[in-house]
């Protein structure tokens, strides 16, 4: 870590425990000892930023709670690791973890009906309505993930041995979502291009409803995969589903918070979103957003009576399992949300650099990008098999050559050691630092004789 | 706020904006607009420095993201708001917040099997190991909140009109785990000392056996619920449990983190916690932890397989599904864990501050404990109708006279409003400030003319 970045943790450290000796004082009353250990932290918040301003110094601390390491990821290098990139959070919610961190921050003012999306103070309720619109649905609530979501809407529609139709580039958790429901999932196949299409989708089925008898329950399909982030054509499967009068759920790990969603548009019962993926929020964080006419269902109250006592908990959701996400996670998530509700119309920009990024990459011999191209996402999977594995084959560190010289150049997040396969992604980089991702994979190449076409960046989806 | 805690927060504020500034530059590369920018924020903390060490200044900084209130409720007052007392962050855990803000930043080193409990940098392989042998169970996995370790049980536990024996002062986050799995609650009745006993376990249990023709599949219990924090005997209910074969949930929400838990000594199948609410971690977050004999249903591994491409994701967990909880929930859950796990040794302190302050609101002529007692918990449920509330009925503030008063003296978190039955927590906090809030109530006591009878404290249990 350099001195700079560590110095500003210890810093910020140091702040906290000042904090520590202010919670610890009885309202408006320090004795001499607090006030002592106050002054005493002053002072060392005061050399550490000496230390700052000139870059100098000696790290001091090491460690949190003695056992785990201070992340400076960001800080000290630029990261193209492929799921963390619109995770990052801004620094209004690095803040928000600061003034919210405690268990139950967000319940202080918490009042009938006792549910987390109605509370007003913090803006939580408002968040919510803002959450809703911003995916253009009717309602939305927050959960622990969009995993959570996934599981909250099987949970609703599928009963065991239920069909639910899924891309055959499904992530895990819409498998384990169906798979605790009792349902099975069905895959869509995909064409020549990595996609699913409505006919495929149309055909999945009619197959499943001959086999089965039964037309399946649920369609759940991702808008950009997590394999290749192709994007896939949500609007006219959604179409397809609701032929056959099956609900849709639209899988927006990859696009709500980076890129623009109309759940309307599209056509989607439920939209599902991830905070730490795409929201620049704390984990575990994500949206489920549905419309009015499936709200009941998957936000249903508790019919639930104690049969002695007869106490119902009235107002509480069966599948939120009444408040979902308390404390700094939720915070963090509403202080980041100005900021992503931005951003997302820089998409287009983002996919320049993208593809800036990719045809810079592409511009090396033997070089291949596996996702679609020109990219529609700022995530992407390349196969170097043809340049940089074949340097790998005789180095004596392996496929981890190209991770040495990477961070050599302060560049991380690609998979250690994987020459072959693997994927980036430039989320939220500046023009500058996707620049200087480009030249240092073209100085690596450079270094180890291979050829780099600067002419040429069209050589793309062999 | 006062001024001190005002400015030790913008200086952390400060820090973060400097902080990005590091997280904008290249590697090992700033140019003169970033070097300038942190010079300004360096002096700008430098200033508000001096403000923390003189008690000057105005706030300049009210709001995070233009909507949120910074949050000093810890620092400015004594909180004895009933469920808040033991997920105060320790120092160590606002620190790892910092640190591992960022979505996905537990994910860094993440590499084969993929699956969260596994990775070892930062140690949250070993961290599973502590947490396990902490409540004495086997094998331990975090969730996002106790209510997502209820969900898991009962999703493998309960089918379709399954019973379900809990307590009648059970949690409503155990009601909605069973409605969500399909099963039915059937609540054990209290004794006359509104305790569950083993007894009235083994009647409930005959008595659905007889209605149903069918055992329950079932038994939750909490060891201190949530309304009077009661002590149940959840070791002979463990027992009597098992004499059915019914296996046995002990739910710690109020007990891990704050008190020992032998979850084998007790008998439990399954040992659930809540994070938020008694580990001092930032919501959501939790431990379900369970035996050899039972890890291998409630952890199951996925058998779902894509019917087109084989699929499998072979260590992912369907209750879990895959990975729970990312990022700085996570890590400020470890960060606290040192001090957690020390900090049950001081139960008894606990329990004799608990005692203190109860005895100070009982010598209150007028004052009745609702909670059993002697106080076996921190949280106590009391009974102010024959002495607050007679000064209400005639204040012009109505109920809200006594939050006024007790807010004037810097003390929150009693039930704004409420003078007749309602719940404090003294959990973590020193005898200085259990003291300082004795005094108050009988200051306002006094100045109300209310009778203090500082000599005999034990009119307690009527």
């Amino acid at each position: 870590m350099d001195i700079r970045t560590q110095k500003t943790f210890e810093a910020l450290f140091a702040l906290e425990d000042i904090r520590e000796t202010l919670r610890q004082t009885l309202p408006n009353i320090t004795n001499s000892e607090e006030e002592h250990s106050i002054k005493e932290g002053v002072n060392r918040v005061r050399k550490i930023l000496d230390d700052i301003e000139k870059g100098t110094g000696i790290p001091e601390v090491r460690k949190i709670a003695g056992t785990i390491d201070i992340r400076s990821r960001e800080e000290t290098h630029i990261n193209i690791q492929p799921i963390q990139a619109a995770g990052r959070l801004t620094p209004e919610a690095r803040k928000a973890l600061i003034a919210y961190g405690d268990g139950y921050s967000t319940c202080d003012a918490c009042r009938k009906p006792f549910r987390l999306d109605k509370i007003t103070s913090p803006p939580i309720a408002p968040f919510h309505e803002q959450l809703a619109s911003f995916v253009n649905m009717d309602v939305a609530r927050v959960v622990p993930g969009a995993r959570r979501g996934f599981q909250a809407v099987a949970s609703t529609l599928v009963n065991k041995g239920d069909s639910v139709v899924v891309s055959s580039l499904a992530h895990y958790t819409e498998f384990l979502a169906v798979e605790e429901a009792g349902g099975i999932v069905r895959e869509v196949p995909l064409d020549e291009h990595k996609l699913v299409t409505a006919d495929a989708t149309a055909e999945k089925i009619e197959e499943i409803k001959q086999e089965t008898g039964k037309l399946p329950v649920l369609v759940m399909i991702d808008h950009f995969d997590y394999q290749y982030a192709n994007e896939h054509d949500v609007k006219g499967i959604a179409k397809v589903a609701h032929q056959y009068d099956i609900p849709f759920l639209y899988n927006g790990a990859y696009t709500v918070g980076v890129r623009p969603v109309d759940g309307k548009d599209i056509g989607a019962d439920f939209v599902v979103g991830s905070g730490h993926k795409s929201m620049a929020s704390p984990a575990p964080s994500g949206v489920l957003a549905t419309t009015e006419e499936w709200a009941p269902r998957v936000f249903r109250t508790t019919q639930m009576t104690g049969d002695l006592t007869k106490r119902k908990f009235g107002v509480k959701e069966v599948e939120m399992l009444g408040c979902t996400l308390m404390g700094s996670t939720l915070i963090g998530m509403m202080a980041s949300f100005p900021a992503v509700r931005e951003r997302v119309n820089n998409w287009e920009d983002e996919l320049k650099k993208s593809n800036y990024l990719i045809n810079g990459l592409l511009a090396i011999d033997g070089s291949r990008v596996v996702s679609e191209y020109p990219r529609k996402h700022t995530l992407s999977k390349i196969n170097t098999s043809g340049n940089f594995d074949i340097i790998a084959q005789e180095h004596k560190r392996r496929g981890f050559f190209l991770s040495d010289e990477l961070s050599r150049k302060g560049i991380v997040g690609e998979f250690a050691g994987a020459t072959r396969v693997w994927k980036l992604n430039t989320y939220g980089l500046s023009w500058e630092k996707v620049r200087y991702v480009v030249d240092t994979f073209h100085d690596i190449a450079d270094k180890y004789k291979l050829q780099i076409n600067k002419e040429n960046n069209s050589n793309g989806n062999k």
